[in-house]
């Protein structure tokens, strides 16, 4: 199926998403129609994942440029909405690009053409993501044939949200399975509850059944055991950056399950836009982990028996927690980097081979 | 320190212990006054822990033979206590151990008798535990001096509760830190939060805390980046059941930790009571794996911000949610299996050995 898109306009030429804070209980559509609206839906988190916060900060500038498309009115925009995620780094690079494509212009013209570079960035990713799962499928393809003809689907596991509601459509690690449903290939998903902000149990879930893939939430605890009992056929992950060695910085628990992949021989693959990789970043140990609000963990945000979303606190007064974000991935447990130009090893030499073939 | 126990006699005899399903938010103790109290007591979950569970059920049988001590009574007591957690391995031999005392006795010295029995299990599990504690620390503290000259504490990384709150005193892997303490050696512990009961976030840390042992509690996601980073001096761990050639059962997610230990050299020691070795279990493959109710998983429990205790779900409605209770822990993987009556390696020789020596 063509998964529904997590970004669109409508008829009035708004910008229409997901409060993600809403999700899973409920989905609740937003409309965005100022500069303001954009930066707020950011700040708040009701947007999440870099594809999808670059694309709506894209259509804040171009809504800002509406109300004044002056020099400062630009320069303006640009810092406003910068401040809203000021380490994302796709949100920069957004802005920047919109920044370049309209300053040259006379102001009358500015604005509509910010409006366009910010849809061309969108349907940018979504052929980008498109490309992704279309490789992941491909590799993924054998092994189910197999299973089919052991009458079970092919289970795969994942990790945190690298779904459609990351990007424009599709997403990265969720990508191949929006497309081997197109073609008819069985398959099964893992979804590893990613503690502590319980993206995989909160927002792959939902997407996944949406888009009725069947899938099933585990404790992040579990999948070293499934791998062990061979019901993992593969593992796909997204990636926050990767370095110029191909190691991998994705959600903290990621390195878990790539030790375990690699213990029971399951290809781990990552699928990875080309834009995040780093070649700044020498190898892993570049990157640094950015520690999150111990609250995150103590913390566990859900629905009471009665509808209504509460917070309840499950570590004792007194205790401390740690909430390391992110973790490092050695580029020896990736069995391929996953891209939208192709699948290549997780080496140095293929990530430099990548970028020299442009 | 000497910590306190988990279950004691008051003045008038009755048995006292922790409603442990109102920890770690409230310490209530309950006192057991009869085979009814203790038997739902068990059933009710409010006691855990292999060790502490058979003891309650032994107090259990002592008060149902004070009411009753006719070969009637011996059989429905036995029979009534058994039902309260028919798996629980330790109950069944802790009530067959009484029985055995008593039923040679004449019905008017049985209750003594038993009730007797049931205390020499006690002293027997604090005598253990505090064995295993100490030869643990033994084998911490060469590190924990070489830390010391580095100004920092000795770090240790513990999944799930096999602590003081299992047992009747000590616990089995917390049971170090009790003694590291007594002897001012510094430590500080790395909790696993322990998804989905969360063992460690609510018992452990308590735990730990009430001792005034330093602990930080972590996602279990967090474990292979500490290790990665060098933060993690060992881990210690308990067990479920352990096979004849040191394959080890326990909570789900240790397999991946012990994982992440071979990867960068931390000792990975499983606190090991004799009586937890199964050398019926040829090896891990053996030892069935329980899957418990999903709902654990999609259910969190916690404290809301007004202080009362309630659930929220955490997952979709209408997706599925799998939940292994355990994993395996291949042999290879295992530093040490550390018994009362001594440190041996996990292997099938060292276990066989270890019985032979008896």
């Amino acid at each position: 199926m063509t998964p529904p898109r997590t970004l669109w306009l409508d008829e009035r030429f708004r910008v229409m998403t997901f409060d993600q804070t809403r999700l899973p209980f409920a989905q609740v559509t937003i409309e965005l129609d100022s500069l303001e609206g954009c930066r707020h839906a950011i700040a708040a988190m009701k947007v999440r994942g870099a594809p999808l916060i670059g694309a709506v900060g894209a259509y804040g500038l171009a809504l800002g440029l509406r109300s004044d498309a002056s020099d400062d009115g630009l320069k303006e925009a640009f810092a406003r909405l910068l401040a809203s995620r000021p380490t994302a780094v796709n949100l920069r690079w957004a802005l920047q690009r919109l920044a370049d494509v309209v300053r040259p212009l006379p102001p009358a013209a500015r604005a509509e053409a910010a409006w366009h570079e910010a849809g061309a960035i969108c349907e940018e990713d979504v052929a980008c993501n498109r490309a992704i799962g279309s490789h992941l499928a491909t590799l993924l393809r054998a092994r189910a044939l197999l299973r089919e003809q052991q009458s079970r689907p092919l289970d795969v596991l994942t990790h945190c949200n690298a779904g459609r509601l990351a990007t424009i459509a599709y997403g990265t690690a969720l990508a191949p399975f929006y497309l081997l449903d197109e073609i008819g290939v069985p398959v099964h998903v893992w979804v590893d509850e990613t503690r502590p902000r319980n993206q995989g149990a909160s927002l792959t879930a939902w997407e996944l059944g949406q888009a009725g893939v069947p899938h099933t939430v585990i404790a992040d605890n579990a999948g070293g055991l499934l791998m062990m009992q061979g019901r993992v056929d593969a593992v796909i992950v997204g990636c926050d950056r990767v370095a110029a060695n191909g190691d991998v910085a994705n959600k903290v628990g990621t390195y878990l399950k790539a030790l375990a992949a690699q213990a029971h021989g399951v290809p781990f693959y990552v699928a990875c836009p080309s834009s995040t990789i780093d070649r700044d970043s020498n190898d892993g140990a570049a990157i640094e982990i950015e520690a999150r609000d111990g609250r995150e963990l103590s913390h566990v945000s859900g629905r009471l028996p009665d509808g209504t979303i509460a917070e309840v606190q499950v570590i004792p007064d007194g205790s401390a927690a740690y909430n390391p974000a992110f973790d490092l991935t050695p580029a020896a447990l990736v069995t391929a980097l996953v891209t939208e130009r192709g699948v290549i090893p997780a080496t140095r030499g293929a990530i430099a081979a990548l970028f020299a073939e442009q």
